[in-house]
Order: structure tokens, then sequence, then C-alpha cells
């Protein structure tokens, strides 16, 4: 019998009360922080800081899955759906300590050429997509960004798509594309708080040519200090 | 009645098993790593990568230490000698989860001219210095470091004696000034393992003007992989 989303939380709830050796989330948060600070010095170009970022998290990735792979004895995933909900129950809940939530999603498939404008809507891949949403972010959590950044297009959490890409790179034969959506709730009681989503979709061998970055929006701090 | 040094390790162990939040300590380690690398490639130059990465600590260090006044309700120390042990005790175990050990010792009075060589030995300054001996690092427990970059002078490690200096600096008229030795155990049977030594000297005022830099010695990776 497959596993159940409820289950994989289980599993990651294990996984983080577990042996494995922690540290406290603010000296992470800071340390992130000032990696981030030093690409934006080297670089002066967002665009290109959140390139780099990605590329560190990329290689972060590679390296992390050993671990996680021998820690949770999570065998290979049926479909894309499944690796939604490992990757949100299991693996952000073992490194981060925090459980986005995960929605599934189909991915269209592309329009022929001979085909009506008033068909019925586009026939869709089923499953072949997963968003998850962070609603606290331990990167940014102790973090204030300057407007600057924020406006001159800076992906302050776009490590996560790169750690998210390499990990899924080793285990599995489709790559994935991660994309991005921001929304800031800037009417909010909560102001200043800002969700992070971070879109996956699963991409065939053929794909592998394309160079879409794997990206993920502007993390904003949830905790202003 | 003084806090004894038994008494400092129990409240570092509650406030590690605290509310504070926490996240996977090779994520943590690998994005070091990943600033560490950024370091070497900017300034190609490792002593310059120690000073920067003193500088970052160091930031980090006047940001960390809020956080830790709050959470450990610990009063001023009445001398160096309990500086050393809250630092040891309660600042590393609750923010790395390590307990370093600590050896106190006096700082040499500068000989006068007017001296005789044959004199008894030179007379010190009880209490002044404090050593941290690091037999693990959570830094470098999951990077290898390549013997150039070890033996070009690169103290991985270099943020710590920043964190230490800026935390300090926050809270005692006295500065402190870190300074590193490191033994390299070679013929261990667990080759590849060293130990980070932390120095702190207790400075007065009139020192402020010195501009030693605070300094951590290499740290090796204690696990392989």
């Amino acid at each position: 019998m497959a596993t159940t989303s409820k289950q994989y939380k289980v599993i990651g709830e294990e996984l983080w009360k577990g042996r494995a050796e922690k540290t406290n989330a603010e000296l992470f948060a800071l340390t992130y922080g000032a990696l981030v600070v030093q690409l934006i010095q080297d670089y002066e170009d967002y665009e290109e800081v959140n390139k780099q970022l990605e590329k560190m998290g990329y290689n972060i990735g590679t390296r992390l899955i050993e671990d996680f792979l021998a820690r949770s004895n999570i065998g290979r995933c049926v479909d894309f759906r499944e690796t939604g909900e490992v990757v949100a129950k299991v693996g952000f809940k073992s490194f981060l300590n925090i459980t986005p939530s995960v929605t599934h999603g189909g991915l269209p498939i592309a329009a022929s050429p001979t085909r009506s404008s008033t068909a019925s809507p586009a026939p869709t891949i089923p499953g072949a997509t997963f968003t998850l949403t962070l609603d606290e972010n331990p990167l940014a959590e102790f973090v204030e960004l300057p407007e600057e950044a924020l406006e001159g297009g800076l992906w302050f959490s776009n490590i996560l798509c790169g750690v998210l890409r390499g990990a899924l790179e080793m285990v599995r034969i489709l790559t994935a594309l991660c994309l991005s959506k921001f929304t800031y709730h800037s009417s909010d009681s909560n102001a200043g708080h800002g969700y992070v989503y971070l879109r996956c979709v699963a991409r065939g061998r053929n794909d592998r040519d394309q160079s879409h970055p794997c990206q993920v929006s502007r993390g904003r701090s949830s905790r202003r200090r």
C-alpha cells in the first residue's frame, strides 16, 4: 500500500526529533544573510545573485540527498505527486523544521496550431506539478531586507530552489523545474509578512537542454526585529 | 552565591532543549562552506578571507547576543573567568550544541626594562585569559578542505572569533582579543581530525585602539565523507 500524506508527516516529525545534529536557527539565518550580502556586494546585480544562490543550492542539494535517503529510508516515489508530499512533509521538515503546504496540479499540454480557439479548455498532464507554500521561512526569519533589494528583484531564498533541483536530480530521471510566485500581503495585520511559493514541474529527459533557472520568490521576514 | 560551572552547564542544556528554533546541522555546515568558498573566489587571498569571516562573525555576534541575553537571563559576569564559563557552557551549547572545554590562564605583565633577566618568572594578571578547545566543530563537520587552502593559511572557522568578539563587545567594557592555536594530530587513528583552539584575552579600554584581529585556527573535518 502506498504511503499516505499523513504517514509522511509522521516520518518527517520522527526524523526531525531523531539523532541528526542541529544548530540554532538564528545563527543559520544570520550566516545565510551574510552569504547573500556578500553576493550582492560581489555581483551588484540581483539577477546574478539569484543565479548564484540557485547554483550554490544545487550543490548543497546533491549532498543533502545522500544523508536524507540514508536517514529516511524512503524508496522511489511512484509519481510526481508523491515526490511533492515527500519533499514537503519529510524533506522540509527534517532539514528546516517547517512543513510547507503542498498543492498538486496539472501542466497544460501546448495547444496545437490547428486547434480552434473556441474549443474546450486545453488538456493537461495531471499531477505534473506541485506548489509548496512556505508561510514561515527560516532563511529570512531574522532578516530585514532593504526595499531596494526587494524592488531590484532579489529572490532572497532562491537557494531553496537550487537545493530542491539538486536533490531531485540525484534521484529521478525526470528533473524538476521550479518556478516562483510571490504574494506580499501589505494590508495584513502582520505587516511585512510574505509567503514564498515554490513550484516544481516534472520534466522529461528531452527537457534537459532547456535551461530554465530554478527560482523562488522573495522571502520577507515574518518576525521583524 | 556565584553560579558554578556545573550550573552553567545545566542552563546551557536547558536552553538548547528549549523553545529556540533549530535547523539541521548539515544544511548549516554546507551553507557556511558555500560562504567560505565564495570568499575564496572573491579575494583569492586566504588572509583576506580570514579577515572577512571575522568581520561577518562580528556582525552576527552583535545580533546573537540580544537573543542570548533575553533567553538565558544571565546577568553580568563578575570576572573574565566567569565569562569564559558562560561562553563555553551556555553560549556554544545553546547555539551550536557543543560544549568546548575551557581552561583559564593569566596574562604575563610586560617585563620592565630594569628587571633582571635572572629574576623569578614574570608576574601575570590572573584570570585574564581563557582558551576554548573545540574537539568537534559543527562548521567543518561535513566539509573536506583542500590541502592547498589549509597550507595557504585559511582559518576555516574564523567566523567564530568574530561572533565571540562581537557578542562580548556588546556586554562588557573590556573587549576580548581572541588568538588561535592549531594542533593537527596527523598520527591519530582518527586521521584528519583537528582541534580548534580559541583564546580570549581580556583587554582594557586603552587597548581598544589596538587592531589585533580575532582569529581562530583552521578547522579540519572530523567526519570525512
